[in-house]
């Protein structure tokens, strides 16, 4: 694996955990630390791992963007990061594992788009969520586009307006997260719903996953578009053949991919 | 009405019941179930019926596609199937009636589909519901169409990427289902619902569901625009008029349609 | 402030309060009183208080639409009046002052879309919600618009289609109100939330608003567009300059604007 400064990259069985390492800046997504993390999930994307669990070290998941790195820009500038930003967060969307984000603390800002962005989310009981922009000078307009497709309208004006941190328990409530835990078994939380999540063909689940993120927020008749015709030539694949075969033959499948 | 093989068809009063009736194959949907289903819909479109349950005889509500039918279908046969299966599902949104879903033990894959594209659904407290493409080689890519569009985005991820079933209260909880009743109260929450959703002027309804869906999953002056001339035009019917004047001289509204 | 005869306009502070006051009508949204409610948000808009406070006299918040005056026109004329009404929605949604609805008694039709169309919601815990078109001969179609988009689509379907009331637990678990409180306790709930919805720069939220708006409803890479290039332009702003520059001087920041 790549050499990185301000992440932690692991690997065990089939699963890649990408840990945000910059405790001491409460892992604020700067330039390089952006940079790095798309670098990690672009690399992971080659590799045969299944699953992969964004953490980050310390005290907070993620403070968002690091306003040292903001302040000193221009436009272009400017423009620049949020470009790598976003490409970070859709990346995350059109990786082939499933993705998951494993919170702590607060994720605020871009830290909450994080958890957004993932496929899926797992929360330590005492962790909370904000986008704060709401009650400073820079609104949090590009994190507040994946949380709106989490969670209703009313409740996206109200993070984004207010800037106000929302426990665990309400985040779960909006559906921002998928399930919340207590604070020391957040490890086995996040493992327990990975590996459910990440059963059957790993190609199967990598098309499913991208097909998914395609066909939301379109008008229904777009959406069965994509995701017919994406399914119809998915019925030919290996994986779905075998699949289809093991069902109808009462044996467990074996899947090469 | 038609003779049918797959499907029983029944009319009484106001209210058609189309009951899936492959129990031996937990009402899969081979092509020609589908096609009875389209078929059976289309009749009941023609009728003065003002609703429709949807239900399933036998153990479960409906397993979604058969894979006996599939596993055998090239390219372009699957492509056949879904698209019949499409057909049907935007048909159930565009029939003049109110169509809910009766549910009971277990609605997956297509079948949970169904259930998302009905106007509306009460479950049996000991139903559940699955995507369960997810774990097998096959992802329901066409089933996560209409359950996207009723749950918020994380929970479309777990529900298509584990392939879990989850039970009637979380379906509740997160919007896949209008009403949880105790499984021996299904027929009386079924009919209870469907009552008060077909009130009024049937002909007024018709147009307003069909309207509502042409007007979701759109950016909202796109959506204004088709409702504010649909609505504009619908003042001046007759089911309009005397509903206005009835309130107007504090009468009760009498519909010839 | 402009002289109105339908509504009651008083400015405490940085909040401005509308009023309607037609208690004896319901607050029923006649085209005159459709025409004072614009024009008080255009001229609130040019102010530079920072909030709206929306309430209603009397024993209900608003009727919706004002049938004596629907059934004397034509087509041409109730299309003018819903070009009017959908006017205002929108209006609300894009004045630079975060707008609140202070709700009680019952919101119905165009007055349940009023609430979906401010930016936050408090009811008191008597109230209660509903599309009641789908129980009569004119549907509530363009009142789905804003509804659809707080609530998802079986709720959505459900509430159009019963036409029934929904109390205020409903709404705030469905996602159509942020807070309900005791009754007695209204106005406390509603300043409350929005002194908090109205903390920081006024122009950046003005700003942020009005792009979320703008990205809400659109595949995500349409949003991303929208919001990444606002958001690049927003950082250059004094007001973001002052927030940024304050943080890092660890003091409280001063906003002009």
């Amino acid at each position: 694996m790549g050499e990185y400064e301000h992440i932690l990259l692991k690997r065990e069985g089939d699963t890649v955990t990408i840990t945000m390492n910059r405790a001491s800046r409460r892992n604020s997504l700067s330039a390089d630390h952006l940079a790095e993390l798309l670098a990690a999930f672009r690399e992971t994307a080659e590799s045969d791992a299944s699953g992969v669990v964004l953490a980050g070290a310390g005290p907070v998941f993620s403070a968002g963007h690091d306003f040292g790195d903001v302040a000193v820009r221009d436009l272009a500038g400017v423009r620049e990061l949020l470009q790598l930003c976003t490409e970070l967060m859709r990346t995350i969307e059109s990786v082939p594992q499933v993705v998951i984000a494993r919170v702590h603390g607060l994720a605020t800002a871009a830290g909450c788009q994080l958890v957004a962005s993932c496929d899926l989310a797992v929360a330590a009981e005492s962790a909370g969520f904000a986008l704060p922009g709401g009650k400073g000078g820079w609104f949090c307009h590009t994190p507040a586009v994946p949380v709106a497709r989490a969670v209703g309208r009313k409740r996206l004006m109200e993070l984004a307006l207010t800037g106000d941190v929302i426990d665990a328990a309400t985040a779960l409530d909006w559906g921002l997260v998928n399930r919340v835990v207590p604070d020391t078994q957040l490890d086995e939380g996040v493992a327990g719903l990975l590996a459910r999540a990440t059963r059957g063909s790993r190609a199967s689940k990598a098309l499913g996953k991208q097909i998914l993120y395609a066909q939301l927020d379109r008008p229904e008749a777009d959406a069965y578009t994509i995701a017919l015709e994406v399914m119809a030539a998915a019925s030919q694949t290996p994986a779905a053949r075998e699949g289809m075969a093991a069902f109808l033959e009462k044996r467990k499948p074996d899947w090469t991919d």
